[in-house]
């Protein structure tokens, strides 16, 4: 057990769980999970490995809350940075849920889950940070910025923090 | 009620709900929910307007069998060519039911919540057709072909069947 | 492929999975199905073994038309006499749909996913009908029948289709 | 913001929201949460009115970390001792994940909802205590303790934590 602060802002971190530690993609994570906790918003994710187990770690390291939103039914299945564990039993529909729970988004690279979070993102109207993620672009649409793309960790938790409007 | 057959291949329409009746994009989902029909498949569908409505009405002219998979409770809020109305209370998450109980989809133009079944499309390896859709591209990949672009609402029913192999 | 009737009224079947075929419970889920279609309704289960599989099996000898909300992404997981499977990935949560998507519902005996499908069907105001299943009292309350039970699978069919109301 | 500690065991509340401020069952739910709170346990409930609501003053009353499922797209609907919410946007399917997260569960009084979530804890063989709750028995079976009833919500606490085996 841990003495923490609750805050009130929640972000939530997308990416792959096929993210090997040490990789550029893995540090990334590290750094926006620290920057999360360090401006005392919680990190909630899917609570899995690679983007989502580096973003908990950094977190941790910097004495910030954490919650994984599973999709198997076994909290045991969670990365051991996950401080409160949501096992769901709903699968990749879950992915709904990481998006829904928070007040902005960060997308870090990603493969198809992370795209399908993306959608998400924009149909529930959260900000939406990219760092090194997906592009995708409405058909013969006017250029316009769905992901806002950071250039740094620290910016991307920046501009994610920024967008959070609670009362 | 009405006599039909029962096939075997089942095609999943995604697209939006905003689109009137005598667009083009309208009418371009009409003409696939007729060929999924005349060709012995199933139609499914998230069953509510716009590109739902039209693909679930051309498979119907054509004496096919649509299902929608509703967001809400209730059933009547189906669109009038829906056949089989499976109401899910689930909200948005029900986008990962209409892309998996499919054997192939196939997105017509779309919005936000298209952009999210795509994802899931990808997730589950769906074989996933597009019809003037979005674009996607995972971040500094090779180029891959991801969705499969088809040149009109015939080809697109084509490739999806083609797509689908059924013991 | 069968030539069958689309009809409009559709009856949940709900009921243990560990049901062997031959016992006293699987041949009252068989006439179960076997009413249900004889009376053009759908019918609408969880799509696995047991009472699911026997009422099914009863629904197709009739030739009516049998759906299957299954737990898992796998439509393979589906009982043989299930026509339209619909898995959703969702495990256990697909109780609620199971429940949700039919007009009336015919509990079989039943296990605890069962009593969770009872639970919803109160809950959704669902006309529900009992065959041997479980006793639920609310505590302390005046005695009132929550559970319709009938004393056999051709009254059960009959209450559960005098309950139907559609327009 | 407050200090907490982060305590690893998680229990469950459900019951209706219908049950008004200042009556016994309310009193009932106030004290559950605040002895889970004092033995340093996370709440977790479906986070809206009634003994949800009770269960939530009651720990944080005591410095407790409150969670709640909730049904809606909007953490707006949370009652106001809930620290963190979980909006789902899944309705009523959501009972199946206030059960899931936690490792021990207490019903107290309830109506239907209630009863689908003891079909739930018992379906994923959740430890599960009973205050003035539903009666549940299957048909014909040997009676068996499904649910065990405590008498006061003090024992009710204490039933449930030496349910709890975490390593």
């Amino acid at each position: 057990m841990k003495d923490i602060n609750i805050p009130l802002k929640k972000i939530s971190v997308i990416g792959g769980n096929r993210i090997e530690e040490g990789s550029d993609i893995y540090n990334m994570a590290l750094l926006v999970g620290k920057n999360i906790a360090k401006n005392g918003a919680v990190l909630i994710c899917g609570g899995l490995s690679g983007v989502m187990e580096a973003a908990c770690k950094g977190a941790r390291e910097e004495g910030g809350l954490t919650i994984g939103i599973l999709p198997s039914t076994d909290e045991d299945t969670a990365n051991k940075w996950v401080d409160i564990k949501i096992p769901t039993g709903l699968g990749y529909a879950r992915n709904s849920l990481v998006v829904l729970c928070s007040h902005a988004v960060i997308a870090i690279n990603g493969a198809e889950g992370t795209l399908s979070e993306i959608g998400y993102a924009l149909t529930f109207k959260k900000p939406l940070i990219g760092l090194d993620t997906w592009s995708v672009r409405p058909y013969r649409d006017i250029p316009r910025k769905l992901i806002k793309n950071a250039g740094s960790p620290e910016e991307a938790v920046v501009l994610a923090l920024n967008s959070i409007n609670i009362k």
